[in-house]
Formats: C-alpha cells, sequence, structure tokens
C-alpha cells in the first residue's frame, strides 16, 4: 500500500468539504465498502435520477449486486453510468451550538458503469456474496439450480473513481461556545447483528455453524 | 388515514417486484423515512448520476437536507428531480438455499424537485432537525447566528410520488429444501443508540437531558 495506490481525485470525487475527512485510498474506499451490508446505487434513466438501495459485495476493484432476472429496470441500467453510495452512521455528535451539530460516520462514493455478469461466472458471483454474509455457508447449501441461476440478474461495476470520507471525532465547538451550560458529546450509534432466530416453522436441520455463531454480537 | 391517504403508484413507484411487499401509503413512507437518521439523495448532474448521504427530516410531506452554503454541488441542484431513499436493513434470512437468502429491511423511495429554503425559514427547519435528533435540545442551544445561518444551505422537497417497502418475515424455502442439513433463520441486525460519551476536552456544562438520556438504548 502506497500513497498512490488509489484512485486520483476527478471532477466528481474531489473533496471540496473538509477535505482532511477524505481519502481516495484503496484500503480506505475497501474498508468502508466491506463494512457495510447495503448500498445506495444511483442510476439515470430517460434523464432522471432514480436510487436503488441493495445488498452489495465485493472482490478487488469490482462491485456487485443483484435482483431478479424479471426486473426491466435492472436489464435497462445495463451500460449506464452508475454511483453506488455506501455509508454507515456511527454517532450523533452534539455540539454546544445548532451550527456545529454534526453526525460521525463512514461513506464512500464510487462511478463506474453497469455491467451485466455473464451466466458462467454468475454462480460463483452469487456464492461471494453469500460467503461475505457468512464465511464457509456455500458449502453448507445445495448448488443452485440452472432456473435459478436464470432467475437471477448479476450486476457489477469496476471502481473508476472513488472516495471515502470518515469523520470520527469528537465536539468541535468554537471557543466562545465553551462555556454554554448545555451538555455536550458524542451519542454513539452502532449497528450490530444482535442474534440467531431459527426459522419457527420448520425444524431447522443443523446447528448453526462456528462461523455463523461468530458472527453474532459483531458491529458493523 | 383511509387507504387513498398515499400517492398513487406512479410509473416510477410502482413496485413490480413482491408488489405485497410494498406500500404507497403516507403512513408506511412517514414510518420508514421517519426511522432512519440519513438517506441517499439521488440527482443528475450532467446527464450523470450523484448520490449524497445525508441526515434527513421531515414535516408532513417535505423533507429536509443540508449543506454548507459554499458546496457548489448543492447550489447546483436546486430545481433538479431528486430520488431520495432511505433503508434500514433488519436482518439477514438464511435460508436452506443460496438463491432463497434475502434481507428483513424497510425501504422507502421518494422522488420530488429540490427546493431551497428561503432565509426566512431556514432557521426553523433547522430546528427542527436538531429537534428530530434530540427532542427540546434546541430550547437549550444559543440560537444560531446570521453567519451561521448564511452558511449553510437547507434543501427540501415536496414528496410528489413515494413507495415504502418492508420485509420482515422469516425464512421462505421451497418445499423440497425444507429437509437440507443446514441452519435456516434469521441473523438479526440492530442499530443502536448506544450510549453517551460526553466531550473529553472541556468540561461539560450540564447533565444531559432527559430527553437525551431516554434516547440511550433506542433501536431505530
Amino acid at each position: 500500500m502506497t500513497a498512490t495506490d488509489g484512485w486520483p481525485p476527478s471532477e466528481r470525487t474531489r473533496l471540496r468539504r473538509l477535505p482532511a475527512r477524505g481519502s481516495y485510498e484503496r484500503a480506505a474506499v475497501y474498508a468502508v465498502v466491506d463494512a457495510a451490508l447495503s448500498c445506495s446505487v444511483g442510476y439515470v434513466i430517460d434523464g432522471r435520477p432514480f436510487v436503488t438501495p441493495t445488498a452489495h459485495w465485493r472482490d478487488g476493484d469490482r462491485v456487485y449486486w443483484h435482483g431478479s432476472a424479471a426486473s426491466r429496470f435492472l436489464q435497462q441500467v445495463v451500460g449506464t453510468e452508475v454511483c453506488l453510495s455506501v455509508h454507515l452512521v456511527d454517532g450523533l455528535v452534539l455540539a454546544r451550538s445548532g451550527f456545529d451539530h454534526s453526525m460521525n460516520f463512514r461513506s464512500a462514493t464510487l462511478f463506474g458503469r453497469v455491467e451485466a455478469v455473464s451466466d458462467d461466472t454468475k454462480g460463483a458471483a452469487l456464492d461471494a456474496f453469500i460467503e461475505k454474509l457468512v464465511p464457509g455457508r456455500t458449502a453448507e447449501l445445495r448448488a443452485p439450480t440452472e432456473q435459478e441461476l436464470k432467475a437471477t440478474t448479476v450486476l457489477a461495476m469496476t471502481i473508476e473513481e472513488a472516495s471515502a470520507k470518515v469523520r470520527a471525532h469528537g465536539v468541535s465547538d468554537k471557543p466562545e461556545d465553551l462555556e454554554a451550560p448545555v451538555w455536550a458529546g458524542i451519542l454513539a450509534i452502532e449497528t450490530r447483528l444482535r442474534e440467531l432466530l431459527p426459522d419457527p416453522e420448520v425444524p431447522v436441520g443443523a446447528p448453526p455453524s462456528e462461523a455463523l455463531r461468530s458472527l453474532v454480537g459483531r458491529v458493523l
């Protein structure tokens, strides 16, 4: 990892506001993308903006998402430019003035072009998705049928431009506000994998794997 | 609240995939929008997609967000169409086949047009934002200065079209998979306001308000 292992800031990604919080490094962008289970994908269709929340996964500089092959929407966006946004909220910054209120967060903004993943690599891509969620789980599941693969569209983008932005510190009040008679600090927020709830309808065929059990309590 | 208190499905908002999970009712859309602290706003600039994560707040059918008045970006989008997406992930649905894996989530997709909030209502709008975060807090804070208000751009949209979509149930396996020797169920996920961390740099001028203390432990 060197200072140049990333994407040069572009007109679209250069962070103009508080650039000290930003990075164009692969490591910084990957860390945010991988921490999140879902993202917001922005498309332009007929000149109008569309944003779709979706689960995503990553392999190197390629980011994947998926949906139903019956979705006209997904078919329509193949080949178009896309902006993929990931963000996680880590806290409310409760300052001594309204103006200095803020949030602690991790975010990444990626630009690229939508590609449809070909039939012969779709299965491997979907396995990688399951493995992101629960390492080792694909080995426990039957292989997808041809019909299931046909029913699934997997889309991908190669990151062409990207930036990450993180705020992870305390309140920053103006000197003249420091004596204000008000509580100031962080209301910390966390997103946590809380517990395993076994299928109540049908007896479950096996205990959760060690890898699955070890996810419980994990904070994103 | 009647069955028609909402937005008629449009070409953009009609839920084609699993429409049973969707709603066009105000109550359903408001519930998702209000539960979340942040959203993803999608714009089109020079024909290209941009998605920005931002905190948001709501007053009736108007949704607000804000940023620096120095942001060229925010100035540029006034008057353009916008797609505002909110989503919260509530669980991983770990089915007995890869294909039937899913997520529990709440999402809302809103369409409208970006307006700049005028100087004479900006202060009230920003107060409403603080009140969303911590009820009663604006009464504890000094009023914003004219300079602070000038430095802040508040944007808004009136919801023209909207839909909400929720998945909040267990695994849905195919009958032929029910005997599979694999654990099946939900890995529940929660986003929680975890704890108050007082400013470690400067003595805090007052204890947290009752309203602030009561937020600790709240799940979004």
